[in-house]
């Protein structure tokens, strides 16, 4: 691409470095941006630039946070003895979403996948360990994706907690709402008919 | 969606108001750039506020600028008597990538459309005219979409330039390269058997 600005090309060159935009659609946005007010524009590069300088991973969970202990972790009325495990801040941006759980998270900032180079020694699993210990957790919820990689997770976090009372579950693989048995794949129905549950349980709201 | 921070909230719902990008899309690109370097993530938001504060129309083309005079219309190399008239900057970059145009352009900053309520006085239609009668061009090549709108501004050019001595052309409609004849459309057929070249003319480059 040949541009007759050198502003226009950098911004254009800098949009395309964001994951999944090209150069065309880095030329589209950068253009819908010179349409727009300056204020507005000068807004949105304020936003991202403070975001990325003062924003802070929680101390206690890892999540993302404006301060050293996060939202979730500082409220009193969610209950800390029971601890969500996730892979990313994505998921716990998705099971918020939901308003169905009260308890606390902890990121774990990936999942072991020895393909991709990452042990258990790159990921927040000692912290974890040691929230256990120290706080009397009641319950461990891991909520990783139904893959190798989430199921090696699961197995080999459950082992270092396997010595504390703490009850260890997963979220239920299943038929999704919406989804047609027909078309579901062996695996996840066969767990869904592995696990199933009574129908009083699955009525009723948690 | 529901987020743990301002920061990252303020950050989404700024990306999530270009064209094209929704919540889920923001949120990936802004954890993206969480992930990188704090002084790149800098040079990216300076980059687009540098780029609105300081960019300006070409006086002569309208085409996008760093000074006064864009740096086609500067370029003591490039034919100033032939004009090439375009769209929107969007065009000046695809024509320039071809490489194979020498002389200079003028952006119309869009086409008559009465459906959207764009009439000749919203577009920069007089400014080209007064170019044609100061500047002895001797030829205007239009280079705009093959539509009804893009017709219709073609003609309505060529008729406020109908006494002046320039001889008006249009790029070819045909056949795209890569494209098969079975299933291009009539009219584009039409066109391409309709104006038909010497292949004497087809084979040489210009």
């Amino acid at each position: 691409m040949t541009f007759s600005s050198t502003l226009l090309e950098n911004a254009v060159n800098e949009f395309a470095k964001l994951p999944g935009i090209g150069k065309k659609t880095a030329l589209r946005l950068v253009l819908h941006l010179i349409k727009q007010d300056a204020a507005e524009v000068n807004y949105f590069s304020e936003a991202i630039a403070t975001m990325r300088k003062e924003i802070k991973f929680c101390k206690h969970c890892f999540n993302i946070s404006d301060k050293e202990i996060c939202n979730i972790c500082i409220n009193p009325s969610r209950k800390k003895e029971i601890i969500c495990v996730v892979e990313n801040i994505r998921d716990v941006i998705a099971i918020e979403s939901t308003q169905q759980f009260n308890g606390v998270y902890h990121v774990l900032g990936g999942v072991i996948s020895p393909l991709d180079g990452v042990g258990p020694d790159q990921l927040n699993i000692e912290p974890l360990v040691k929230r256990v210990t120290e706080e009397k957790t009641s319950e461990i919820i891991f909520a990783l994706n139904p893959n190798i990689q989430g199921d090696t997770t699961i197995y080999y976090i459950g082992r270092k907690l396997k010595e504390l009372p703490v009850k260890i579950t997963t979220i239920a693989r299943g038929i999704a709402f919406g989804g047609e048995l027909e078309y579901a794949d062996e695996m996840t129905l066969a767990k869904s008919i592995s696990n199933r549950i009574p129908v009083e349980q699955y009525i009723t709201p948690v």
